[in-house]
């Protein structure tokens, strides 16, 4: 007989920055077991980080870095054209920031997650991905590196030896190919907390996804994302927590390698 | 027979931003013991701070963290009154980011110097001053605190049992106090390379300034400060190596603490 | 008989940045009759400022810059030690960029009001005061400048011949001096609606405050600062609106000099 | 007999920002007819605007907004995708800023040249190159709007009814499509001053190219650009004057039209 099947859930938090609030994050965080904190680029300050921090270390969570790029006005959300050097030394520059208030909180830093454009660029772009996966590689090879699955940074990542781990999104519908349904098109969300838990259970049991075409596709995870700054995220990830219960799932992070 | 002397020489360097240059870094650097790199807030970028660690290593110096307000159109010299919390975290946060640019090169982060404005304020107020020596000894209590003499940044670094090291000026004259004369004084500076030569060899070798109004005072350091930055320094600064090499007087950073 | 006095009310909005949301600017709008639009430096980007003037229109408002120090993460609450010259240009640059939202949407710009800490230096600083004035003038005399009444803004705006409208607080209590009672004494706030609405109407007919110690100042002003973010705010400017009905006291802006 | 030729040239000038001293401003101001001031976002401060409006008056040019994206790292020379309301409302932000440092001098703003990213990305989509051109518009319609000869943003301009002018470059060569040749390629750029005057004449003349494959093609303009910042740049302008008085061909910027 099958042992219960594991995974890991991560959410995007700390992205208040100054006198400015956002996010859920003190409901998301005991619902999780990882987190992904903002690093002051796109969002999050000194202030915020040091808190998150704190927070997650009070709920025994995985810590992750969230480099984005230096856009706060656009929330790391909007392209820009860096030079790969430019790519590498924003990711080093982050990751270090927040290694240092894991130090003085006594937490380590366990994985490193790009956030928003430089997600989406890495999930294409070779070059971008292979700067990324060197950054992380050259800070400390034990961290563990987060990409959408099947994409160009879980490649490079395991070109440079990382331990990688592989992302799938519970609330987007994917297409034919793998890839998420562009947000544009009317059906890119799952309009219902059940159609969302109903692909998550999928992807966790048969790493598997129906697309908007119908077609079964196979996508390989290790990590879910939640998002935490929706009216529903909350709703959704207590739905989601609920219903692995009942099937017997369980939720833990992919421990970091041994440093 | 007393052992020939040995002090350290620091200068600030790593300020050039994206398209801007400034400084003589090139210059400078097989001059100098020790290197403050700036750390993005008030000078320097992730790309700039990454090539000055590679030239501090490839010099053989002592590499530190220079952190300063977030204000890169005021270079980190206007006065922000920031809560103890901020001033902590900025700190935290700076130094992490240069940390993981060491990590990065094989390099290990020797001090921290806090820059300009912070600089000044930690000389006096003991509450920044505190933060400051907090966030550097929960980083890692190994890294050494560089301070004004005699300064309140002095204090707090040795109540957090900081190995400190105090720094004098070279072309900065001082007042009867010990303080430096404020720069709207015609005095303040010293306007002739022979004038700041001696002014570094009566530190090196007496410990003593003499002020501008010819007192003898003590000024312990172990770090002069050579600016790096003005037309003068490069020719400043050899001025004072040819003259420390005649009386005998070496260049040393002070060792970092085994961490 | 006395005429029916009247009184302009005042609101800082606008403060929202990127994807993060601040303030209860729907709420408010319909229940003020001037409004300090955030220039993008210390709140606010060029996006917001455009839909702010938009509604700002739509409820006739009277429209005025809001100019602060360039501290986001502070949001300008952060005392900054600027050279006048820096100060001078700060204003005048966040003047303009209000003006060409107020040109593209063809409204027009009546006011300007300092922001945060920029507001309270200005209220003591002469130097600070006099910048400010300048600014204003020298972009267009026909503008209003507002400031705390009785402060050092007020008299460097006099002297700068421009029309001046003292402003006056209903939710904070005062001192015996005329000062604001600090934010750190557990007295400073009025704490009911109540508190404020009388304090209020004290000074809309009497332009006198009952100070924390029981005496009676005299307040002159000509307009009164509600704030927009707290969780009373509404319902505090609805009850004032409410008290003033029923005193017979209208609500309306100064208007503009002829430019 | 024909009457002798006119054309404007420009230089991007303004560009320092707080310590950060970049180009050659005083010396091309003699040499030219247009200035294109930064604006704050990718370079610029408003200490800076304000004296380079003062230098601008002070040699009778012409002066013009420059705004770029808000990328001071990348000096607005990286691509960003952002939305079209994004763009219109920084370019009404960037020219409002400057537009009140005009007023402030008693100045007048004459024309508007997107800077770097947001210039080349103007030049080829349309979607882009309409929202500058109704910000412009929408600002005031008599301000003239300098872009790429045969651009997307030429385009724009007519089509907002502005009063447009076309722009070549000297010193980069030129493609038979009429587009640049690309800077990575060996022969993107006049290595010598005499190639670049010679293809200044031969724009101004004949308003002509030579490209890199020997075709002669239409290029219309009516300003040409001359960069600011390299070590040739004085050089350059310098021989391009003297050539073209010996042609009998003169300088002076295209006139505003009535406001």
């Amino acid at each position: 007989m099958a042992t219960p099947k594991t995974i890991d859930l991560n959410c995007d938090l700390g992205e208040s920055f100054g006198q400015y609030t956002i996010g859920r994050d003190e409901e998301m965080l005991p619902l999780i077991s990882s987190v992904n904190i903002a690093c002051g680029f796109h969002a999050g300050d000194a202030n915020v980080m040091r808190h998150t921090v704190q927070q997650a270390q009070s709920h025994s969570l995985a810590i992750g870095a969230h480099p984005g790029f230096q856009d706060l006005q656009g929330f790391g959300r909007r392209d820009m054209k860096l030079a790969i050097e430019d790519i590498y030394s924003l990711v080093v520059y982050q990751i270090g920031a927040l290694q240092a208030f894991c130090q003085v909180e006594g937490a380590q830093l366990s994985h490193v997650k790009p956030h928003g454009a430089l997600y989406n660029m890495a999930a294409k772009d070779m070059g971008i991905a292979d700067a990324i996966a060197r950054a992380v590689h050259d800070v400390d090879p034990a961290i563990l590196l987060f990409g959408r699955s099947r994409s160009a940074l879980i490649d490079a990542g395991q070109r440079q030896r990382l331990h990688t781990v592989e992302e799938a999104f519970i609330d987007r519908t994917y297409q034919k190919d793998g890839s998420l349904t562009p947000r544009q098109h009317t059906n890119a969300v799952h309009l219902t907390v059940e159609g969302a838990v109903a692909q998550a259970l999928d992807l966790i049991q048969n790493q598997t996804v129906t697309t908007v075409d119908g077609a079964i596709i196979h996508v390989p995870c290790q990590t879910l994302c939640l998002h935490g700054d929706h009216q529903q995220s909350v709703e959704l990830a207590k739905a989601l927590r609920e219903a692995m219960a009942q099937q017997g799932l369980s939720v833990a992070s992919t421990k970091r390698r041994i440093g």
